[in-house]
């Protein structure tokens, strides 16, 4: 266990965000002297920022530090300390947390290294250092963290080289990050934008203050408005997930930049973080069902706030841009196509009043004003037309030349009064610097790049919110009992997981067991032909691949035989295998197979899978997913999310497969999340039928988890 | 036809090239008086940036323009003029392209718009244009041009308002574009960047001058080193090829950022610039086949120069990242690695010699230095063994917060002696535009954003040499002249097209036809069965959909009792088609159906194309295209490029298939290319039998270009 959480009552959670985020005293544990070290940035970083509070000094061997006085250790300090900074080797972090909890220090900081991101035995000495801080009472950030900066109180409590900057600018955005570096990345880029940051914070290895709950502090914050996460991997869902629904129903949104969509960006996070979730597909199902909106890069993540603060997610999808330079445009018309948004031409309603007002538009999917649309007034005109059509859900604003000569002109029609009345992402298409500024203090989301404006508004439509918890009464008592009770009987062959998938809802095919070639012998004339027959037993895995099953079984003697072959096998190829007997099902043949199943991913929760059955699915990767339950709304978009299955949709004169059945299934299934004991469940395939006639698993996978 | 080409001579070219590039005199026609008009710009603009030689003004109804002196027209000018800036309407261009022909104007750049890109009524405009331009002797560029800058001669020959820049910077790359208001755009941009241009040429319509033309000027221009194009179609391939083909041998790189993967971009060229060709995969395929990289960002467009100039292809695809700042690094090599490319770790001799120079690695994917990198003698030491190292063939040095603050320290290992000694491509991660500054100016690829850095680095991975031309004799003289012979009959049916595949070698099914059903009864007696049945005829496209064939006749009473039916079929239902008998061949099973087929796509050429049979081609655009002909070695890799072709290169435990005669047969189809009356050639399917067996075209279709 290296998340250890240390007890606390909800009294103190605001104790410990004063402390954490404002606190009034701070000492630097293993601040240094030399200023080539990093140790020695966090003194001059709260002294050049103008921190307020009272600053002490711990070293071991020098009584001053650039002309302050050091003390030995935190105890010869002999003043209330609401925070330190500890900077000491990773041998030494243990003793200095013990020092500050007997001090009365209410939290720590630790930028030392050496913990569960260096393999093993750091993360022997990580669950040591929880069980320390838990037991002298001291809350602790990182280690692994470069420390945190709140702007608004000039704490500078880090460092993060970023704070050489000789001036912070205060902002609206919070920022926590699992990778240090990347807040001076994002603190410098968007700091020559205009746009500040209330609160910026490393996390590090997560060992005991996590995202959620410093999320959850930020959303208090008068100061944010947006809280913004650059993440590595997912340590605890479940703070995660709370943080993101309390911060949606206060309005502030939550944006996330997530590495590791590629092998070797899990690897780095493997090796340079300590991260144990990088099933990267979960991670994104996670954020979206969450309602954490996900950007795919990383300037879009400072750019997209200004469209989304105080809004909920899109009711539509129809994106009208309106541009002074036609290639600018285009350039973000063709991204936006990409991600399958299509970009709309004004509807007629629109065309006629603009020309009332004496703006005549070309058709054209583009509104193109060229040269005429440098006039504000004109430019003006169709921001508040578009703003006031029913037609049009977004509007992207593109600006040419005339944003980086006359920056004034070029804005003043996007900003107020009509800014943001409808959301509204702007794009300038020459380096436009002073625009930009001026845009970001007007608090109009506005994009360097063609690119990141069409991510972010991709991102804000993706934009979901955080999905409904499950009822209490999603399932029936009596089948809630009969699922427990089959549950207690543990380890669970085919017949068993096939008899629980029906027991929460799923169609299953018929099933006849013979325990014995006797039984068989005496019970098959009543079998209607053809079947299939599988050796029953849950010591067996892949039973295809083993030899074990016979599909298109045409009468008793053929059936007779495959048993008898297949019993034979097993007892010589896999002695110590308990065989219970020989399964018959009838042979079912659908329009398409389908894979369905749930599955808990460590630190995420139960997230369900759908995909079109057969090899294709690994080869193109065509699947969707949902964090479990789902109900049978979200199992159809799931069903419709999935490229291989518009062979069921209605595809060119293909027959209808039976996709409310399909989702039916798919949420039944899902249902089986419910209880914690199930590790994973499956179906594959299930086979899909013509519609009106349903859905059949006919074979099942229901896994426990054995501790 | 509206691209008609004035006839030249060769002598005429450099003549040509010197009064569109580098005039001694130039006139600007329909100059304006009104500085908020943009044809009062160009003269503006000329005066601005210094131009040396002569300006002369026409306006109708002015003396003077800004104190200059203005004629009434052309003639009255009375002096050799090279180049003439027509800004008149659209309706008396042609009459301002005939007094320039008069009084000895070599070429006219057309800023008018109206034309081609203005639907039908504007594409007779341009014919008109361009025949009077031929009778007259001008050569044109545009219509619905911005206008060209040649900086290194002060030629700042537009109406471009990117021009109202104090000063042009004078560079190395030479760019030209499609679209007018991305000049802008990339002039800005690079300039913030201390990136330069040497000249800058606005195509518009391409009635006359094109891309090709202009390319090989400036490939021949001592002062650029790369071309860049801004695409949004392809009007004459031809002459783009052979531009890419001679910039490429004289190691003079072409990049090309290509609008329209979207559908809306595609019907935004349309209405934008008139074209006709906006088949982007086609485009793309001619570009890579031409040895011109494409990229998919704006700014990589002028950043990736430096990475590649001078250079040829990759020969290995080894990308190695050393980085002070392990989040900077991960997200270029998330970024790459989604694009397929594998970030690899040093090899152990390159980390034994760093060793023994006294810097010591991590083990992991990144070489992440940390703060230690930060010392430039580290560094560069690691740069200096990595450029040193056979198992890296590109190094992406990253640099953190040390570019920021201390610009010389970060860029000095990175900038000479070792700069570019091997293929590198920097991103510095925070806000860092000193540090841009000095490596640009150091002729180092540097990158403002993660995802552009990786988008560069993609394409110069990508990047492949022209492709060789077709050998004279690829096809024997004998296949030659049978299929000539075969063409000449026109209208090919299903039969004779298979002929026509089998003459130029690929492998097709036993056909026998009986004409009418008393032949199919005397005939039918020695025909293996099982056979599918179809109906001959060149008249009946579809011939599944319209019933027109019967798969799995067993013997031949089923096989009469088919062929009697269809032709009863068609007899009513297309009484006009002329029915030539019953084709008759044997049902032939493989691994995996595929199609393979060639079509010309105007403006581009013959594009070949592979993809996996059944309706999944279309559901996950699964396919890979090449500009034919295509060898082996080239259909190989087609193959290989196709997904769903995974279950016959060796999935699993299923068999393998006979790539290489299926390599054969694409390389053998695509050489019908070589016969300019086909239009297009398809087998759909080719089955594809077991490795060693060979493959079989059951179905093919010729299409011959009837005028």
């Amino acid at each position: 266990m290296s998340n250890v959480t240390v007890a606390r009552g909800v009294p103190g959670a605001s104790d410990l965000a004063d402390a954490l985020l404002r606190p009034r005293s701070i000492v630097l544990v293993g601040a240094s002297g030399d200023e080539s070290k990093a140790n020695s940035r966090p003194q001059r970083y709260l002294r050049q920022h103008g921190f307020e509070g009272d600053i002490h000094l711990v070293n071991r061997s020098r009584t001053t530090l650039f002309g302050e006085r050091a003390y030995p250790d935190v105890k010869s300090v002999g003043q209330p300390i609401d925070h330190a900074l500890l900077m000491v080797p990773a041998k030494d972090v243990i003793g200095a947390v013990k020092e500050c909890g007997e001090a009365g220090v209410t939290c720590v900081t630790i930028l030392s290294d050496g913990f569960a991101e260096a393999g093993e035995a750091g993360r022997k000495h990580q669950d040591d250092l929880m069980k320390c801080a838990s037991e002298v009472g001291v809350r602790v950030l990182g280690p692994n963290s470069i420390g945190l900066i709140n702007v608004h109180r000039n704490v500078a409590l880090s460092a993060n080289a970023a704070l050489s900057a000789s001036k912070l600018l205060p902002g609206r955005l919070g920022l926590i990050s699992q990778s240090g570096s990347a807040i001076g990345a994002l603190l410098s880029r968007a700091h020559a934008r205009d746009i500040g940051f209330s609160t910026l914070v490393s996390v590090g290895n997560e060992a005991d203050i996590g995202i959620g709950e410093i999320g959850r502090m930020l959303v208090e914050q008068d100061e944010t408005d947006c809280v913004l996460l650059f993440l590595e991997t997912i340590r605890n869902g479940t703070a995660l997930a709370e943080m993101a629904r309390y911060a949606f129903e206060r309005g502030k949104p939550v944006i996330a930049y997530l590495l590791g969509r590629s092998r070797i960006a899990q690897q780095i996070s493997n090796s340079h973080t300590g991260a144990l979730t990088t099933d990267f597909v979960a991670m994104e199902t996670f954020l979206r069902d969450s309602g954490i909106m996900r950007v795919d890069f990383l300037e879009s993540l400072f750019e997209l706030p200004p469209l989304v603060a105080g809004r909920k997610p899109p009711k539509g999808r129809r994106v009208t841009i309106v541009t002074t330079t036609g290639g600018g445009g285009a350039m973000v018309a063709d991204r936006l196509g990409q991600s399958g948004i299509d970009v709309v031409a004004p509807d007629d309603a629109t065309v006629d009043r603009l020309a009332a007002r004496g703006v005549n538009i070309k058709s054209g999917p583009l509104i193109d004003l060229t040269l005429a649309g440098t006039r504000p007034e004109i430019f003006g005109a169709v921001l508040d037309e578009l703003t006031a059509s029913d037609a049009c859900d977004l509007i992207i604003p593109v600006a040419g030349s005339s944003a980086q000569f006359h920056p004034e002109n070029a804005v003043a029609p996007i900003l107020s009064p009509r800014a943001n009345a409808k959301p509204m992402a702007t794009f300038l298409a020459p380096e436009a610097a002073e625009s930009l500024r001026l845009l970001a203090n007007g608090n109009v989301a506005a994009f360097r790049t063609p690119e990141a404006c069409a991510d972010a508004v991709r991102a804000y439509l993706d934009w979901r919110q955080p999905r409904a918890l499950p009822a209490d009464d999603l399932l029936p008592a009596q089948t809630q009992a009969a699922i427990a009770k089959a549950l207690q009987a543990g380890g669970l062959n085919e017949l068993r997981s096939i008899e629980i998938l029906r027991d929460v809802g799923v169609p299953t095919v018929d099933c006849r067991v013979f325990a014995t070639l006797a039984d068989l012998n005496e019970g098959a004339h009543d079998i209607r032909f053809p079947v299939v027959a599988k050796v029953l037993s849950k010591d067996i895995q892949h039973k295809t691949e083993a030899g074990g099953v016979v599909l298109g079984i045409t009468d008793a003697d053929h059936l007779k035989q495959a048993a008898e072959t297949m019993l034979a096998r097993f007892k010589s190829a896999s002695p110590n295998a308990a065989i219970e007997g020989i399964l018959v099902q009838p042979m079912v043949k659908g329009l398409t197979e389908v894979l369905i199943g749930f599955q808990r991913v460590p630190n995420i929760g139960p997230v369900v899978t759908v995909a079109a059955g057969g090899i294709m699915v690994d080869i193109h990767q065509d699947f969707a997913c949902r964090m479990a339950p789902v109900d049978t709304v979200a199992a159809m978009e799931m069903i419709d999310a999935v490229k291989s299955l518009a062979v069921i949709r209605g595809y060119r004169n293909l027959p209808l497969g039976d996709c409310e059945a399909l989702a039916q299934a798919i949420s039944a299934l899902s249902r089986l999340a419910l209880f914690p004991s199930i590790e994973s469940a499956e179906v594959n395939p299930l086979m899909v039928l013509p519609k009106g006639q349903g859905v059949v698993a006919v074979d099942g996978l229901v896994i426990v988890d054995t501790p």
